[in-house]
C-alpha cells in the first residue's frame, strides 16, 4: 500500500476510503489520512509515506494513527502533505490535538476536504498557519459531505440526524386494524433493518408502541445474537416503563424522555452526542417528529401486500391539501426479497422538497 | 437470419423471441414460428427454412406468416418441422386453421411450447396428428407461459386479467383530504403509466372518479400525442357518464358497464375479447376488484412523500387481522425519477400468497 505514488487529489479519494473503514456509529467522525512526501510542485505524483484513520471514540486520530505508522516504521515525514478528510481538530478531547501533531511532526502542508463544524474542534486549520503550514479546505468536498453527512449535520445543529422507518404495506398500513403487525415485511427486510439498528447511536419509540409490542430494541444478526454495538433505547413519552418490560434485558442503555415534545427528545440526545438517531414508531411518535419537521432521512420498507382498514404508518401531519404534503428525494430503492426499501431524503436537511412547482 | 442453423430447443427459443415481436394487446396471442429442415434425429442441429411470427388479429397466424415466407422464396418446406410457441390452432377465424395449412405444406413435425386453451382454437395437436404429423408438445413450457402469461389466464378463465394500478404516497394516499391529486408521482412514473396503457386492452375507472377527476383515459407518448393503441375506456357504475366528458374525446371506444358488481364488469368485457383490463381507480373501485378477488397483479407507484389524513387507495378489504391481508408477490421493482414502482402478482393467478405462515 505505502507502494503507491498518488496525486493529492487521489490521496483525498484514497483518505476518503481510509475513513469510510471507520465506525459509523459513536460521536466522532469518520476521518482518513494519507501522508504524502515532500514535493515541489503540488500536483505531482507522491509516494505515500503512511495511512491512517480513526476507529472510534478514545482511539487516536486519523492524523495521530497516521504519523505512529510512519514513526513504527521508521519513516521521516518531515516536509510532507498530510492529506485528511476532515479539518484537523484542534481541542484537547481524550486524544491530544492533530493539529498540535502535525505541527511537531514538521508536517509542512494539510489538504482537507470538509471544515469541522464543531465549535470545540474548529480552529485547526488557523493553529496550522500560525504554525506555517500551508493549508487548503475544500478539496472533494463533496465527498467528504456525503460521507460525513450525518455527523455533519447532527455537528452543524447540535441535535442527532433523525431517520424514521416505516415498515408498511403498500396501502401504508404498519398493522392491521386489530393490531397485529407480524409480519407485515419479509425476512430480507427484518435483516436489513437490524443491521441498520447496528450501525446508529440511538433508536427510539413511543411509550404507547413499548406497552403494546414490547420490543427488545436490540441489533441482531440473522442468527439472532446481539450485534457487537447496540444503540441507546430511547422511550418517548410520559407514561411509566414497566419493570418487566423486555427493553431492561440485554441492549444498550435504556433512557427515558418523560415529554411528548420532540425538541426535547432532541435536546437530550443531543447533550448525550447521539448523532444518528433512527424513529421507530409508533405512528404517534412518527407524526410527532415529522409534525415537528425533524425527519432527515425515511427508510421506508414497503411489502407487496394490502391491509384496507389497518392503522397507518403516520396519522395527521396537519395538511388538507397536496401542497401540504412532505415530499422527500429518492437516495436509492433496493428490493429486499419481496419487499421494497425506499431510502429518501429532505432536502436540505431538515427541510422538504416541494415537488408539487414541477409539474 | 435463415442462415442459422438451429437445434430443437434453440429455434424454440428463437420462436418465444419471434412471438414477442407482436403486439401485447389485442383478442389473439403472440405466436412465432421457426420451420426447421428434415433431419433424422431430433437434436441434430438442422438449416432454418424460414420464420414467422403473429402480427395482431386480422393478419397471418404465425405459422402461416412463416410457410409464406418460405414459398415467396422458393424453400421447400416438405418434410420440414415446425417449432411453435403455441399449439397451431384448429379453428376458421379470419384465416384459416394453422394446422390444415401446416398438413397440406407436408410439414412432418411440429413441436410446441405451450397447448392452446382456447376451446374454439384447441385440437390442432389432434388434427396434425390425424393426419400424420408427429407433434411434441411443452418444450421450454415455462418460458412459453411466462410469455403468454396474461393471454393465457385469460383465455382460460374467459374474463380479462386484471391490473391494479395504484400511484400513491408512502403512506399509502392517492388524493390529500381535500380531494387534490396532481401530482403525487412525478413525470417518469407518469410517462410509464403511459407506455402500459399504450399495451392494455382496456382501462376502467368508476363513475365516481370520472366525475371528479374528468380524465380523458388515453395512452400518450411522452409529448402528449395519442399513442398509436388505444385502450377501450371502460366505465362501471350506475351514474350517467356527461355527454362533455373528456372521455368523449379523441382515444379508445367508451364503455359503460351499468352495475357495481365486478363480475358483470369481467363477463362484458370477456364477451369482447378483453384480455388485459387496467383498473386505474379510484379506491372504491379498486377495492370492489379486490374484495372479489379479481386482480391478477398491481402496479404500484410509490412516491417518496408523506400525505397523513388524505385519501387511501384503497377502503375496507374485510378484513380485520394481518392474516386476512392480500398478499402478492413482488415479480420486480424499479426506481422511475424519484418514484419506485413494485410490480407484483397473485400466486397463481387470482389467489394470493399466505405469507403469514412463512415466519
Amino acid at each position: 500500500m505505502d507502494a503507491n505514488r498518488l496525486t493529492v487529489e487521489s490521496a483525498m479519494r484514497r483518505a476518503l476510503d481510509l475513513a469510510a473503514r471507520g465506525p459509523v456509529h459513536g460521536p466522532n467522525p469518520q476521518v482518513g489520512c494519507v501522508l504524502l512526501a515532500p514535493s515541489v510542485r503540488e500536483d505531482d505524483v507522491r509516494a505515500v509515506l503512511a495511512e491512517g484513520w480513526h476507529r472510534g471514540a478514545g482511539t487516536a486520530h486519523a492524523e495521530v494513527d497516521a504519523l505512529a505508522q510512519a514513526a513504527k516504521r521508521g519513516v521521516d515525514v518531515r516536509g510532507a502533505t498530510a492529506v485528511v478528510s476532515l479539518e484537523p481538530c484542534n481541542h484537547v478531547g481524550r486524544t491530544g490535538p492533530c493539529s498540535v501533531a502535525l505541527v511537531a511532526a514538521s508536517v509542512v502542508q494539510v489538504v482537507y476536504a470538509v471544515a469541522d463544524p464543531n465549535p470545540s474542534a474548529a480552529g485547526g486549520a488557523e493553529h496550522l498557519r500560525a504554525h506555517g503550514v500551508a493549508v487548503r479546505g475544500g478539496l472533494l468536498a463533496d465527498e467528504g459531505e456525503e460521507l460525513l453527512r450525518i455527523w455533519l449535520t447532527s455537528a452543524r445543529r447540535g441535535t442527532p440526524y433523525v431517520t424514521l422507518k416505516t415498515a408498511t404495506s403498500l396501502d401504508g398500513c404498519v398493522a392491521a386494524a386489530d393490531g397485529s403487525s407480524r409480519w407485515i415485511t419479509g425476512s430480507a427486510a427484518r435483516e436489513h433493518a437490524h443491521e441498520v439498528r447496528a450501525g446508529i447511536d440511538a433508536i427510539a419509540v413511543g411509550t404507547g408502541t413499548l406497552l403494546a409490542d414490547d420490543p427488545s430494541l436490540t441489533a441482531r444478526t440473522p442468527h439472532g445474537a446481539l450485534a457487537v454495538h447496540q444503540p441507546l433505547r430511547v422511550v418517548v413519552g410520559e407514561r411509566e416503563i414497566p419493570t418487566g418490560a423486555r427493553i431492561h434485558g440485554p441492549g444498550g442503555e435504556v433512557v427515558h424522555v418523560r415529554s411528548r415534545d420532540i425538541h426535547d427528545v432532541l435536546a437530550v440526545l443531543g447533550a448525550r452526542d447521539v448523532r444518528h438517531l433512527l424513529v421507530e414508531g409508533g405512528p404517534a411518535l412518527a407524526t410527532a417528529f415529522l409534525r415537528a419537521g425533524a425527519v432527515d432521512e425515511l427508510h421506508s420498507y414497503v411489502a407487496p401486500m394490502l391491509v384496507g382498514s389497518g392503522r397507518r404508518a403516520v396519522t395527521d401531519l396537519g395538511g388538507r391539501s397536496l401542497d401540504d404534503a412532505l415530499r422527500f428525494r429518492t437516495v436509492h430503492t433496493r428490493q429486499l426479497g419481496d419487499d421494497v426499501l425506499v431510502v429518501s431524503r429532505a432536502h436540505p436537511a431538515g427541510a422538504v422538497v416541494d415537488r408539487a412547482k414541477e409539474s
